[in-house]
């Protein structure tokens, strides 16, 4: 029951009857109908406090007695009228934010707002020592060092200056100046595990939901998923890296022009819990079958790889991975942002078509 | 017409007819009724481009001939069915970001969400290198450094770790673990020339909008009034520097124990646009009215004190400048964030009695 069938047309996913739809459904025109929304909200969630030794003295204030509250993940959410049950819980990738998911670079909607059209709520995540939630326990130090070419090539956009032939991303200048401006630095060193835990916590709190994530937050995916039995199911847009097997069946790196991929070995029991609930990951185009000489485009080549090795094993564990090349589906001009490319909402109605087969709607 | 008269009890403000009262009011049974999205977003704003020498080599990428976009705002916005004219556009203080206007520290709404009940178009800034438009084109060094009872105490909760009696801020510890992780740090300097450049571009972008500013926020809301025609209205809850005077009528710097408040000076000629529109001003409770050795609380005495000076110097040039100290008009408990405070919704109706009877609703 968890595997998907695709065609090569997706079906636009009907939404269910009465208010939402009227409130909150895009309408034929093209005009978009008012959100209904029935809460919102923000708040941090997980981290930590670490305290000064000493006396605190109001009268000549030094560090010494004083706290720090860092390492949280700061997290909005809003929940629409005739919500369904589960939320979507999004995790943006590397040196992103919440943005991710937000208006896309050339102004349309995004996922956080088509999944609310489809009644989800949603929430939305900024790691910890990422974006709003910048305050860590640790000190840090940001260069601003020039490197956007780099991401466009990475993002697979194209091969700066160049588009790729088709690919489904405006050519409007100011669509590529917000691209770049949805870039953030970390503050404070990326540590995985101070990450998954603060997302562990936010399940713990909101209860059952499905984890929708990007990139290197694939990896954060997986790993929160050991943490917390509230994750029902995952979406992984293009998992960049953090791909957990069995200690013992680790596959070998993978090299590429882009850098050497290694997964990671856990205790087989750890493992298992991967294999309890449907995951769906899918890549986008521009990915080569065979090595290339250009990174930004051969470091996908690796990964769509390590995928499937990792899908098969979590499937030959009983697990419920599927694997899904777009362009395999005949989906075609996508980057490694899929969710907020021209096409979108012929990529928000595959995912649907994911929730609705695995009973996650 | 501009100046407000002020009742010990404040109205409450009518909300206007039809389907915004029906979907977006506050319900007499104190549940919230849903909000009504006409339309939802974010995006970045203002900023500028950094160019390093060189050639990028795609195959071999190093920070040669590559660009970094910094220094923008990033923005958030929503915008209600049944919209009024203006909207209320959000700026944060020192250490904060969006948050400050968000769900409060107890989880009940913040002006973020009152505001859109009320109908105003809500645009919510995180300021240049601050939370979520953290890329800024300087590297920076960040220290994980404990400081938060001196923030309990600067922002007027209380002496640590005593709250003070009365005071409008919930006792769950919960509020304060809330409270302490909405701070967020600069990443790369603080540069009032940089964040008021991206706020101008801001309202030249979405055109007559009314600036509401959190202390270090105030400084910055005059200064962005220079730099851009389409402010028609300024709220400042307790405005903690950059009070801009004309050159040659500096009043002397200020001494507390909490430092010493220096003003600015300015051409007359650019002084004289902010005595163009209605300006409020909120100050809280537990401003010592003499100097006391407690830096938490005295340094607000001054600020307070330079307020009031800057309102007459405004007003002596034709200017429309109200001071409000919250105690002086039967409202008492109030700390540093009035607009987050459990009285919150008193002070919201405070803010929408100035809007209304300066047109600006």
């Amino acid at each position: 029951m968890f595997r998907s069938r695709f065609n090569r047309t997706v079906a636009v996913v009907a939404v269910s009857t009465g208010l939402a739809l009227s409130a909150n459904a895009q309408t034929s025109n093209g005009k978009n109908a008012p959100l209904m929304i029935q809460e919102q909200g923000s708040f941090a969630v997980g981290g930590k406090v670490i305290t000064n030794p000493g006396t605190f003295n109001p009268k000549q204030p030094t560090p010494d007695g004083q706290t720090l509250h860092g390492d949280h993940a700061y997290v909005s959410y809003e929940i629409p009228v005739n919500r369904r049950k589960l939320p979507l819980v999004f995790l943006h990738g590397t040196g992103q934010f919440s943005k991710t998911w937000e208006t896309t670079p050339d102004g349309r909607e995004g996922f956080q707002t088509i999944f609310l059209r489809r009644r989800f709520p949603v929430y939305l995540i900024d790691q910890p020592r990422r974006g709003d939630a910048g305050r860590g326990t640790v000190s840090a130090t940001i260069n601003a060092t020039p490197d956007e070419q780099m991401w466009f090539d990475t993002f697979r956009v194209g091969i700066w200056p160049d588009y790729f032939p088709g690919v489904q991303f405006s050519k409007d200048p100011d669509a590529l100046n917000q691209y770049f401006r949805q870039m953030t630095p970390n503050v404070g060193a990326y540590d995985p595990k101070v990450i998954s835990d603060a997302c562990a916590a936010l399940f713990d709190k909101i209860g059952p939901a499905i984890f929708v994530t990007h990139s290197q937050g694939g990896g954060l995916g997986w790993a929160t998923t050991l943490k917390t039995a509230n994750i029902k199911g995952i979406v992984a847009y293009e998992p960049g890296s953090g791909f957990l097997f069995p200690e013992g069946e680790v596959p070998p790196p993978l090299p590429s022009a882009g850098g050497t991929l290694e997964a990671i070995g856990i205790p087989k029991s750890e493992f298992l819990k991967l294999t309890k609930i449907p995951i769906i990951i899918y890549y986008g185009d521009f990915i080569p079958e065979k090595p290339i000489d250009n990174p930004g485009q051969d470091g996908w080549r690796v990964r769509l790889e390590m995928a499937r090795k990792w899908r098969d094993t979590v499937n030959h564990y009983g697990g419920h991975v599927t694997v899904i090349h777009l362009p395999e589906v005949g989906i075609h001009g996508n980057t490694h942002f899929p969710f907020s490319d021209l096409n979108n909402q012929q990529v928000a109605d595959l995912m649907s078509k994911f929730l609705k087969e695995n009973a996650l709607d």
